[in-house]
């Protein structure tokens, strides 16, 4: 039985680390691409550079939940999965 | 028995971690996208950032909506599987 | 045969977990598209702020049906499945 | 017998899982587009707002029917498919 | 042979369902890249929309009918193979 | 035998039911590419809208009959292969 | 015998069927590209149509030659490949 | 031995039927390349359409010669392998 | 035993490696894309370098931020996770 | 032994087949973009149609020679590897 | 056991090599994006050259940072995981 | 052990026939893309063609190079690979 | 147990052979990008061009050292893997 | 051991065969890059082409390092393997 509870967490261990991987990359190359046009933006119109800023946080913080979604889910995996605790029972 | 109930969570596991990480994948792209044209309509014509910002907070909501959908899915997949009680069971 | 019922759920779970997620990343990107071309017209033209915030709502419930009809399947290979009860009752 | 019926339920779940998700993912990128392009053209002639508004819902509902058309086919699979009763038989 | 007259029924409802789901995921797109220049070419010159209109539809009828293709042969494997009802009685 | 026999067909229903709708999916693209340089065109100018109909449509038909020859082959596959009925009598 | 006989004609399908799909995706692609670029040429100068049809019509001409290639040895794969009589023998 | 031989056959037409369909698709995308490049300069030049043609069909009969490249080794493993007769002889 | 307790160590070391290589790719992609804004910008407002240097540091820090969610999952994968005690156990 | 030196042919057609194909693609698109690049420039300066000729001929030669590399590779494997001879022997 | 201890070594040794080589992958992309920018504005702006390479260099550190963390995970994995001294000694 | 020998000139021989097409595709590309600017800059300024056509050549030469290394390595792979004398010699 | 100890070794030499090879790829690829727009910057504005090579040596040598952690950690998996002695003296 | 120690040797084929036509790819594409941007660079201004000619021929040689230090690799794999020698003498 302890060969397949280690299949568990070796399951939990690959969604999490991929999945997270997997989220970063996509979050991170979305904000890449606001945090390009505020750039741009404030380069052409400085003075609107505080709602520029504004907006961009605004957006920033709605993709950096999407990655917290996914990072939640991981660390749900690792930690707080609901049989976890039965399944470690399992290890002996 | 137990070996295979493991595998149900195992299963369910992977679709979470994945599942949650390719929709904030994509949706992190669709909010990244919003966001720079709201960046870039609010560095061209700072009197409509009230109507833009409004505009771009409907879209990422609707966006948000559907990385939620995924969400929901995969914490259901976690937490609330209507066999998972009887498949837990199986672990003794 | 539990093991084979339960080989069942597996192919459930995964089919929802994925399946949503799929099409929430590619609805997203399709809602990031018209988001994006709704703030740029915004931006350009306030004045025809009305007619473009409707148009972009009724494509946005367009795109969003789509997600929903995969939500909806999603949701009957985990809850409502018509061979489900018969396969859970194999469980037991 | 019995755990090879449930195989076509596997298949049949999958393939309406994946299947619908897929098509959502094509048709959602493909009314994006349309949506992008009405609504720029309302921005930019807000006068012929009403043939445009015609014209992208006559597409959108073209767009539709062909995520209906696998929707339709998903369901099949899952409610509908000929041989299902008598597959379902071999459970019992 | 049961076991097996039943793997034919799950190749045919694989290749129906993510069949569809291909074909309507580029048709899609497809009719998304014509309804798209349509709704711009109508916006710069509506006098021109009945002949625009016109146009389009021919052409998302062509499109449609590659998507009808496969949907027809996505029945076909699902109802009418020529040797289903030859395996099916394989079942019995 | 039957069990062999029955991989055949398998076989002969995945490459029919996947072949058309790849085609399906790439000449339908194309199709939409030229349907969309047709309806530009027309927008842009009127007056040709008679030549540039009668040459969208030769090119739409050699498209069609790209996706013709995939369906053709599919139907092949399906109704009318030289062995079928060899190895259809094989079953039983 | 027969089992390893029906595999050739299995490989036999699946690559005429692919293979067919495969070059009318390219092929029905490279079509809708010249199309396009003649049909926007009509629009752009109407008096040249002549020479442009003609060009385009040599053109679509030699892409289809490259799908007929594929066409036909997919053909030749179901109806006329050297060893298929021999191997056909081996059904029996 | 039959069955091995056989593995030849096999793994001839696949690698003719999808080899072919490669080279048809890289070909064809090329050839439109060239074939759009060519009537866009005639719309543009009418003047210099028989430099134009010219030049198309030298630069198409270069692609074409590798098309033609991958359609005689496909046909070299269909019927001229030099070791094919003494693998057939092993079919009996 | 120790076999499996091996395993888990194995996929660990997978999921880290590969998951930090995924996100650090994405991160620097975005990180690239945020850059060349700024410098862009720069080079035609040298004025308003101050801004564009202190926006861009923001986004940069916020993406990454989303590189460090996978280094930290990744170094808590290797060094911490909650059952990698009881399962290095089972080595001696 | 003789069929372990059928899959030594095997490999041999496979490699022989697929890398011929690959090779035609790529070098295909590449004579494409060059021969786009020589018929757009005859359209706008039709008097350096010689020396375009003359380069667009060089290069289409030196991509040329890349894909005999691939077809020579593609022959010897076919005709003339150093142990074909050897492995053949074992066949009979 | 020795066995199964050198394929934890082989596991850290692929995630090491390719985990190292995708992050230089997306790594290098993103500072060939940024040096791009860098290098074109000095161009139009010589007298910015100042103010470009300092900004320029702190994006170029970020991205290296965001390598040298994937490089400190590749080498943790081979010189420095907690348990490699316990599984280098089972293989003695 | 002849047929673990033949293996190895398996390997070679794929290793050859994709590498080379591999490094052709890539390399050919390449050639096009240097082709394609030669030949627009000649169009555009013939009084320059010397310089573009030597320029060309030499980065023409430096690509067809790196073909070289892949051709070289594949020629080594099936001529004089430093233990093919002695694993040839495990066939006999 | 030494068939086991060649596996790592083959680990090794897979992972140092792709992963130097991807790496070169992306950083290839990357001094390709920055390479272009320091020549197109020359090209530009001759009188620059010094602080434009300076630009760009700093950064290809920044792109040069990824590759250089990927080939350090490749020379390290042929050379100085730490546990690669212990292995080699399973061999003998 | 004969057949694992040629296991050995078919890995350092494919990592070498495949790793240097990777890598050509890559640099090939990139050279492409730089050398089109140098010859269109000479094109618009003939006066810098030495100093155009000078930066290529620096960037063309960093990117050859590139795939030099790939084919060192590889020939490292194939000729220079520090457990070359003993592998080989596995050989017998």
């Amino acid at each position: 039985m302890e060969a397949t509870a280690l299949s568990f967490f070796i399951a939990a261990v690959t969604a999490a680390g991929f999945g997270i991987a997997i989220a970063a990359f996509g979050c991170g190359i979305a904000q890449g691409i606001g945090l390009k046009a505020a750039v741009e933006g404030i380069a052409r119109n400085p003075e609107a550079s505080g709602k520029i800023t504004t907006t961009m946080l605004i957006g920033l913080a709605m993709i950096e939940s999407l990655a917290i979604y996914a990072l939640v889910v991981a660390l749900i995996l690792i930690f707080a999965h609901p049989q976890a605790g039965a399944i470690a029972a399992l290890l002996g």
